[in-house]
């Protein structure tokens, strides 16, 4: 059997709500849409950016600042300033950047040769910049002020926002008060929210920065939050270990009711609860987040518990949404999460009226253009200074690399360059005692430090020299500058240290880093970081014109599990092995078959339902 | 001030144990020791790998394999047959590497040319290959039977490794049946790990791996292991949440008992520990994982309850000796925690023995050399499907980025080439969901993908076509062909899908992985990979004639942060800012200051031990 054959046979369902479940063309005239979402500015960019003029004087200069160090640069004063900005409460430092005012102003010239203030617009007015699914992009309207308006074809989408945030903090008020009551009587105090990639690893994020913030505390107190997404039972163990149903919600977030693991993973736990509260229970314990009111319904779950969101809120970006608003406003409160929608409310806005000269998120977003297109350098750290920040990397890894992981332009033309970066970090200073060897004697890897002035955990010994947050923030500064200066062979020899040794403690120094500076972490600058570094990619995007909006690549993958699936499913039923008419080539097969081989066989006669044993544990019943 | 006075006043604390507190040479004469541990075969590699003909053989046959694309590779099924693996239960298929049985003999060349098998047998021999700190590595004694012999400087270490074994294993044992009490005469249940780096993120993988497992599971019920690793004072609130200190036992893990955070973080629960049990309890509730037994016992631990490793166990080699097995026997007990020993050492005689053609951690270091240094890609995913592994990237991440993220070879010359890669993963299929996007379109990111046949947990529903494990595992199937085949043009063409869209819904392929099917996921086989990830990154530092195993890029950091912290502690007692004569740039002073000055005064106007108060709720006294 052909390949194309094994993938057509294949469904495709999609994280991100692509209506499209096979790859049948759509029925409707796509053309005059397509040419409707295709601007005049995008006519004009038929040819690639790494034609224009602006590209290649950026591809000249490098050479400029190849003979140029750091450690030089740092000592003019006047360019400190410069690549210093203070915004919105945030201070950001650019100047361990490998990059002069010089530099800006040729990033500024891609920028325009790039249109990038018209795309930022664009976004902003409703066009359908993701002009592959033929939808536009207001994740900011997902955090607008009540009075803003945003709109998508004409028509303003912020009361429709609002609309949701409006229910959302009715019923969370219900649940947190107790008015809404479990099935056997009891009020709800554990959420467990069900949802993979960008209705996972955003609310995980926010909900990480917020646990030991001092106001949502006290807001959490006595409450759990768990985020239950990969389809493996173990995650499903894990996530339900010690939970009392009948003290338990499952908030099932999918946009399209259809994404496999969530719908698995719902199915999974709707057993759990029905095998121990019965099946009445499912209205009292199970909401959704979701668009499919249908199936919503056919799930077991009330319509009227079901909270939208729209198609131009691509799942990596939807944070701000209900997916990630329904489960924090349970667990935390709806006025800790207004907080959150403000802070990045305020970056918008930023981002939307600030000259570009001085726009933080247009700023990093060039730098790293920079980095990447011109320096050569493919791959990113964030490393936060704050614990609580630990799952910021993780989620900037989704929105950066599923976002401008692309290999043609907006308009289907190859990239002449690689596009997207490789993203990962570790909160600091744990990362000092990983990998920061290779960024400083290894590869150059271009750094984001964030820190933060006042801490929301304070530890102060009466002995100790300085405070632990003191303590974690002299490493902060002491790494930009160690990754920028470097040491020479010449200091280490002053230093006496034996010549075998000074090779192995040289440091090259002329690694690049920003600074991000953070008054506190609180509900505010949490949204505030998130959409600075929302726009950051979005203007990567602009500027290499690719669409960062949509997310085809992940398509493949599900077409050919799926086959796996029936073909597991075969084996199973029909007792026998992969064989070379099965259509996997011999590598896979054999792989399969150790593994179908490896397994037991189901234990039970009589198809039931197995779960392990230690979550269900309460059954009161 | 000149920068490098800076450095020099600031002293090195090193978690590695390097016992040189600033940098001013060794007193005694090192040129002796040094001639003795470069052996001949150093001598010999005085030219770089990257001279030799079997390196400019590898270079010329990447042309070769340019011309190739592994939907035509895999379709050969004797090169499929000869790139599989399968040994001590563990199956490893290769054959979606871009590389022909040509490739591979190749490679065997290039491992001949970096005399790979003698080097393997030195690391074994006891010889001093960490040869700029002068020392044995012999992380393989920390798991080899009582029986083995291992010697470093012609003494067999292996019985000594026992020794600290039996005396965990009869500490374990009290703690674990209560005959050790606390303070307040209570058994202990709650053990806190405080340490960082390779004393952190070795063990937190192994639990993570194990907390799920049913019969680890059985013998941790009711206890309760964390980790304190970060000097962020927000790590310190999490650790501790919840506990009751009468209860709890901290194991402090610091060869030299000087690292910085991990003794901030000690003192930081000790004064938790005694506010509310008074200070004789610490002899009770604290013990240390170190070999410096002077500052153990000043620190209020007492001798009798340290537990040593050697010099010749590097911090991310460590987890196999009293680092891990002490906190992770406390939680499941010694027999369990044997059997992750023997898994590790299993592997050990497998790398120690196996001929280099069938030799799994040859053969994985080789195809990765080969991807890195000759097909170009500087970054690799560690894909786990198995929620229980979501901690072995992070750990590999420092096992590979320390040890081989160098700028020069093992004789300090520079290199002409980039040794070491940027590792990082997710767990499957959460990773689908977040940066697979680019991985299947973007920048070519090799994989490995790892599977498991039996889970640790079983979910099955009776109205689903697959258990839950099941549909995990479709995916682990899935991906590593999906990434292979791509989509072609022709094919989106014959399924109709509109033109505009084909670019986008193009997939190239070509894109290298290996996949690694376990029988299960137990003590036993988290061992076996732990070691073969290991040893593989031994191989790469091997060929490409680095130290994998010192780490002197991470002291200029700690040099700076030392200046940094006197300059932080200055100002808050001085009163004062930072200001141009502090020698530091201009950016830091500003950014020092935008710290300083947001930062409240000290509230307290006697030194006071200042906690968050949720910590100290239990306070029974």
């Amino acid at each position: 059997m052909a390949f194309s054959q094994l993938q057509a046979a294949g469904k495709q369902t999609s994280e991100n709500g692509n209506s499209n479940p096979n790859p049948i063309p759509l029925t409707r005239d796509v053309s005059v849409n397509v040419s409707r979402s295709l601007s005049s500015m995008d006519k004009a960019m038929e040819t690639s950016i790494a034609s224009t003029d602006a590209w290649r004087a950026l591809q000249e200069h490098v050479a400029e600042i190849e003979n140029t160090h750091l450690k030089d640069l740092l000592a003019d004063q006047g360019r400190c300033e410069a690549m210093s900005k203070e915004d919105m409460g945030l201070y950001i430092d650019f100047s361990r950047q490998r990059a002069t005012q010089d530099t800006i102003k040729k990033l500024m010239d891609l920028a325009r040769a790039a249109n990038l203030k018209e795309k930022i617009d664009a976004m902003y007015a409703g066009d359908h910049i993701n002009s592959t699914e033929d939808r536009a992009v207001l994740h900011v309207a997902t955090r607008a002020r009540r009075e803003q308006v945003i709109c998508d074809d004409g028509k303003n989408q912020v009361p429709e926002v609002w609309g949701v945030l409006d229910r959302i903090k009715a019923f969370s008020e219900k649940v947190r008060s107790g008015e809404w009551k479990g099935a056997t009587g009891k009020p709800i105090k554990n959420i467990v929210a069900i949802g993979i990639g960008g209705s996972f690893l955003g609310p995980l994020f926010v909900h990480t920065a917020l646990r030991t913030e001092p106001k949502a505390m006290m807001q959490s107190r006595g409450r759990t939050l768990r985020f239950l997404a990969n389809v493996d039972p173990i995650d499903v163990a894990r996530a339900l270990n010690g939970l009392d149903p009948e003290e338990t919600m499952a908030v099932v977030i999918s946009k399209t009711f259809t994404t496999a693991e969530t719908m698995l993973n719902a199915r999974t736990v709707r057993s759990w609860l029905t095998s121990q509260l019965g099946e009445e229970s499912v209205a009292q314990h199970m909401v959704a987040v979701s668009t499919n009111l249908k199936l919503v319904k056919e799930f077991g779950i009330d319509p009227e518990n079901a909270f939208g969101f729209w198609d131009w809120v691509g799942g990596r970006y939807s944070v701000c949404s209900a997916v990630g608003i329904l489960p924090l406003s349970l667990q935390y409160g709806f006025e800790v999460m207004e907080q959150f929608l403000s802070g990045a409310n305020a970056m918008d806005d930023h981002f939307r009226e600030t000259p570009l000269e001085s726009n933080l998120p247009v700023l990093m977003g060039l730098l790293s253009v920079w980095n990447i297109s011109f320096l050569g350098y493919p791959a990113r750290a964030i490393l936060p200074y704050c614990q609580a920040l630990s799952k910021l990397a993780p989620h900037i890894q989704q929105v950066s690399m599923e976002s401008n992981g692309k290999g043609v332009d907006i308009n289907g033309n190859v990239l002449p360059f690689e596009a997207g970066e490789i993203d990962f970090g570790e909160p600091g200073t744990n990362g000092q005692h990983s990998f920061y060897q290779l960024i400083h004697q290894g590869r150059v890897v271009p750094c984001d430090f964030i820190g933060i002035v006042r801490s929301q955990q304070s530890v102060y010994l009466k002995d100790e020299i300085v405070s632990n947050h003191d303590e974690l923030m002299c490493n902060f500064f002491a790494q930009a500058d160690a990754l920028a200066y470097g040491k020479s062979r010449e200091e280490l020899r002053s230093q006496n240290v034996p010549d075998y040794l000074i090779p192995h403690r040289s440091f090259t120094g002329n690694r690049p880093s920003t600074s991000l500076l953070l008054p506190e972490l609180s509900a505010y600058t949490v949204g505030q970081v998130l959409a600075l570094y929302e726009h950051q990619v979005a203007v990567q995007g602009f500027v290499w014109n690719i669409n960062s909006f949509d997310q085809w690549g992940v398509e493949l993958g599900k077409v050919l599990a799926s086959r796996v699936r029936q073909m597991i499913n075969q084996s199973r039923n029909k007792h026998r092995f992969v064989n070379n008419s099965d259509g996997f080539n011999y590598s896979t097969t054999r792989l399969l078959n150790k593994y179908l081989q490896g397994k037991t066989q189901l234990l039970y006669p009589e198809p039931r339902d197995v779960f392990p044993a230690e979550l269900l544990e309460h059954n009161p019943l």
